[in-house]
C-alpha cells in the first residue's frame, strides 16, 4: 500500500473556494498552570480549520489528524500559562503544514477551577467556571481571544422598586415620620425575583501581559449582584442575599458594569483591541432568558466613558 | 432481490437474552386534542422496545420500521386524547407484530402548550410544558404511565427567616412595641434567593377517567412558591414576586405538597398505582441544583397522609 | 400602585451603548403552511433584541413582553407561508414600538415535516429537518434570512481508493484481464466508512419569490451521499447504501455541491445576496467530526463557477 | 446571627417521607490515577443524597453543603484507584452526618484518557471515554457500581448480506466457478452503512480486586465491529475500515458479545452482581438509533452462556 491514491489532491467537481475546512470536537488534555500549585490537567474540546483553494478536493484531514496532534502534544509538553498562546502556536503550526492553506484557526474551550471565601465564615471552597481561546493564523499575522463564562446573582432593580413601594405602604401605618419610612424602605432588605446569571468577556489580546484570565472571572463576577459559591454556611447566605439586594442589576446593568471595569482593568489593551461583553438572567419569574450584549472596540469603550485620549 | 437473506433469523454468536432491542430518537407528528380549541399537532419523540430471546440473532428492526410506523400513522389518524392511551396501543400492536417477543415498551416525549391569564392585569399567554407517557405491553396485560416536567418558582424559607432576624433588629431600632415589630417583619416582603424549580410528576394510570394531564400540570406549578408566566405587566410582576415570598418553600416541601395534592385530587387511582414526585430547584445562590424525590405507591402516601382505608 | 416606578427609563450607571438587549428562550405556537395540507402548528423557539442608547438603564423588557408576545399573536393568527417573513414583521413591529431603538433582530428556530418515499419500495415516511429563520429591521430597511438543516448520509471517497486497491488486488489474483479488473472493481460496491452528516445552507432573502425552504432542504439532501430514511424496508436499504458507495463525498464535496446548487437553484437571487453553506460529518472511524464552510455573496459563488455575468 | 433559625429541623406541613434529597450537578476535581503516570486531576460531576423522613421539614442541605464538600476534600487528597470506592467513601460519611437518615447514595460521571497505538502505523494517541461510579449507603451495608461509556464503529451484517448478493451476481458475469464466486464475494471488503456505536457497561463490585475500569473500557470496545482513534494515517484507516467489515456487528450481537467477555474477564465476580450492558447505534441511514440492552445478574449471564456452576 506504498502508493495509497492522494485523493485530497485531486480537483473538485466545483471549483468552489472554502472558508474552513476542520475539526470539531476534538477533546485533548491541556495542562493549564495554576500559581500557587502544580499544574491541573485538563480535558479540552477544540476545533481546527484551515481555508481550502477552488482547485483542491481535500483538505488532507486525514492525513492532517497526525499533524495537529503532533502540534498538540509538544506545545502541551510544557505547561500553559495563558490558553491564548497555546491556540496561537497550534494556528502557526497549522497554517505552515498546510501549504495551500491562507489562513488556521484554532478554538479551544475547557474548564477552570476558581478558589473562593465564603463572604462570612470565610471556608476555601472551587467554582468551576468556562474558559476559551481563539487563535487566527494568516501570513505574518496572528489574531488571539481568551474569555471566560461565569456564574453568578442578580436581583431584579424594577420589581424591587414596586415592591419597596408596597413596604413603605406598609410602614405608613405605623407611627414613623416620612423621613423614617423612607429611610427605613431604603435600608430592609426588600424582596425581589433573583436568579442565576451568565456573564461572558472575551478579550482580543495582542500582548500576553496586558490580560490575564483570572481579571476576567473576577470582573464578569463582581459585575453581577453578588457572587455564587458551592459551599455556603448559614451567615454566608445570608450575606450573599443580603448583598445581592443591596445591588440589584438589571440584565443592562451587568454588561455595562463589565464595560467599565475591562477599561479600567486592562489599560494597556490598544484602542483597537475587540471587546465582547454578554449577559444571559435565567429569570426566576419566567421560562425564558433576559440578555443584553455589546461588541465593541477598547477605543469606543472608552470614548463613552469620557476615557479616551 | 426475492430471496434477500433474513440475517436477523440466524441464531447469535452467543446465546444471551435481550431485555429490550429497539429504536430511540424517532420523531412522529402527533395530533393532540384540546378541549376548547382545534387539534394541535406536535412533533414527539418516540422510543419503542421488544425483549428477544436468546436464540433469535436480530429483532428485525430494519423489517419492524415499517410495522412501528404504520402503527403510528393508524393510530394518529384519530386525534389523542391521552398520550398514554397512543403508547399503549403502539405497544399492543408491536407486541403482536413480534412473534417472538414477551414485552413491548413505548416511550414518548412531547412538548405541550397550557394557557394561563397573568394574575393581575389577567393578559392571556402561552406555557410550554413537556409531557411525557410510557407503556409496557405483555401478554394480556398492559401497564401506562402518564407524566409532566413544568417550570415554576421557588422562594427559599431558610434564608427568608434569616433576612427577617436582620428586618426585626433594624424594627427595634424604632419605637415600636414588640408586638407592632413580630407583626411587622411577618406582613413584609423580606429578601430570600429564589430561582426556577422544575417539579416532575408521573403516575400509574389504570383508567383514563381517573388521570388528566391539565390536572397533572396544575398540581406541579401549585406546589411551588409561585407560578412563572411568558408575559408580566408590571403589576403581574408585583403579584407574582410576593406571592413566591409569602409562600417560600424548600425543594423537599414541593414534593411534599405535590404528593398531598396527588392524593386529593386522583381519589379514584388505586392502591397500587405507583407515583413518582421530583423537585429540582436551580439555586440562585449556587451552580448545582437542589433535588427531592419520592417514589410511592397511592397506597403509602395514603396512608403517610392518614388517609388510607 | 398606579404610579409604578419606571426604573428602566432611569439613566444608567455607565453611559455604554449596548449592541442587542432582548429575550431568548421564548417559545410560542407558530401555524406552519403546508401546500398540500392543513396547517401544521409548531412550537417554535424565539429570540428577539433591540439596541439601547447610552442614556436609557432598561430596554423595558418587562413591559415590553406584552408588544413581543402581542406582535407574535397577530401575526400568527395567518398562517405563515414563509417563516422569514415572519421574523421580519416581528422585528418591524418591535422597532417600532421602541422608540429610543435604531434596530431590531428577531431569530427563530422550529422543526418542519418533510414528507419522502422510500427508493425502492416507495413507502412515504416523514422525516423532521431543523428550520431557521432571521430578521433586522432598520430604519427603512429590513435584511431577512432563512435556512436549515438536514440530516444525510456521506460515505468518504478517500478509504473507498483505498479499499478499491485492496480489491484490485484481490482480483488480480483470478484469471481476469487488466480490463476486467479495473472494471469490476469500478463497479463493485467498496467498503468505506460512512456517517450522518449535517448540512446547514442559510440564504439572504430580499423576494419571497425567489427562494423556497422546500428547494433549501432539498439540496441539502442532494449534497451528500445518500438521503436518510425513517422507514426502509430491505430493498430500499439496499439501494441507499449502494447510492452512498457509488456516490462517496468529502465534507468539502458536500459544500462545493450545495454552492453549485445554490447558485442554479436561485437564479433571481441579486448578486449581494450572502449565502452561508456549512456540513459537519459525524465519522465513523473517530470520535470528532468533520466540518467545511463557505460564506460568500451569490456574485462570488457565481464567478468561481463561472456563472457571473 | 448566633440563634439563626433551624428551618429544617421543623415539621413539614405534610409528613410524607422522601427517598432521596440531595444536591446535583455539584463539579468537583478528582485526581485519578494512571498506572504509567503521575495522577491527572479531572473535574467531576457529583450528585448527592439521603433520605428524610416525614417528620423533619428540610435535610439541611445548607448546612451539609459543608460536609459534603468536606468529605470530598478528605477523600481527594489521597489520587483514588477506583471511583466506586471513592463513591463508596463519601456514601458511607455523608450517612454518619446525617442522624436522621437511613440511606446515602452518591454518582459520580467523569471522563478519562485511554491511550491506543494505532493499527498499522502504531502512532500513540489519546482516546476519552466517559466513566461513572455509584454508590449506596445503608446500615451495615455498601453497594458500589462502576462503568463506562465508549465509542466505537459498528457495521451492518444485514445490508452488508444484501449487497453481498449483488456482488455475487456481478461476479456471476465472469467466467469463474461458484466456489470462486462465493469465496471472493465472502473475502472482499463488501459495502455496508456503518457508524458510531456507544456501548455502556456498569458493573456492580463486592472487592475492588475482582473489576477494573481499563478491562471494562477494552471490552465494550472489543464488543464493536472496530476501534475508533483521534489518530488515523491512511494505512490505520484502511486497517480500520477493513477490520470494521470483516467484523459486522448488529446492536444485538454488540451486547452479547458484552456480555460473554464480561463472563469471561470478571471470573471472581459473585453470581449475585448485578450487570447492566447497553449500546447505542447511531445509524448512518437514519436519523434515529438502534438500541439494545440486557440487565441481568452475573449468575443469570454465566447460566446462558452454559457457563454456571
Amino acid at each position: 500500500m506504498d502508493t495509497l491514491p492522494d485523493v485530497q489532491a485531486c480537483s473538485p467537481e466545483y471549483p468552489i473556494n472554502l472558508t474552513r475546512v476542520g475539526l470539531t470536537g476534538v477533546k485533548k488534555l491541556v495542562k493549564v498552570l495554576r500559581e500557587e500549585d502544580r499544574p491541573i490537567v485538563l480535558i479540552s474540546n477544540f476545533e481546527v480549520f484551515v481555508d481550502l483553494p477552488s482547485n483542491r478536493k481535500g483538505a488532507n484531514l486525514s492525513r492532517n489528524f497526525e499533524v495537529i496532534d503532533e502540534v498538540l502534544e509538544v506545545v502541551v509538553n510544557e505547561p500553559v500559562y495563558e490558553i491564548e498562546e497555546l491556540c496561537g502556536e497550534i494556528a502557526r503550526r497549522v497554517l505552515s503544514k498546510h501549504e495551500y492553506a491562507t489562513r488556521a484557526e484554532v478554538k479551544m474551550k475547557s474548564e477552570y477551577v476558581v478558589k473562593r471565601r465564603s463572604p462570612a465564615t470565610h471556608i476555601t471552597c472551587q467554582e468551576v467556571v468556562d474558559i476559551f481561546a481563539e487563535a487566527v493564523a494568516k501570513a505574518g499575522h496572528l489574531r488571539k481571544v481568551v474569555g471566560a463564562k461565569v456564574v453568578g446573582m442578580t436581583a431584579c432593580p424594577c420589581a424591587q422598586e414596586i415592591m419597596r413601594d408596597l413596604v413603605r405602604e406598609e410602614l405608613e401605618k405605623l407611627n414613623l415620620s416620612p423621613e423614617e419610612v423612607y429611610g427605613l424602605a431604603a435600608r430592609l432588605p426588600v424582596a425581589t425575583h433573583n436568579q442565576r446569571g451568565r456573564g461572558i468577556i472575551s478579550v482580543e489580546v495582542r500582548d500576553r501581559r496586558c490580560v490575564s484570565l483570572e481579571k476576567i472571572i473576577s470582573i464578569i463576577e463582581e459585575s453581577m449582584s453578588a457572587k455564587v459559591y458551592g459551599l455556603l454556611k448559614r451567615p454566608d447566605e445570608a450575606m450573599v442575599v443580603a448583598r445581592a439586594h443591596e445591588n440589584p442589576k438589571f440584565v443592562e446593568d451587568c454588561v455595562r458594569t463589565m464595560a467599565k471595569k475591562v477599561v479600567e482593568s486592562f489599560e494597556d489593551l490598544p484602542d483597537d483591541a475587540v471587546i465582547s461583553l454578554k449577559q444571559i438572567n435565567e429569570e426566576s419569574i419566567h421560562q425564558h432568558n433576559a440578555f443584553a450584549e455589546r461588541t465593541a472596540t477598547m477605543g469606543e469603550l472608552r470614548a463613552e466613558l469620557g476615557l479616551g485620549v
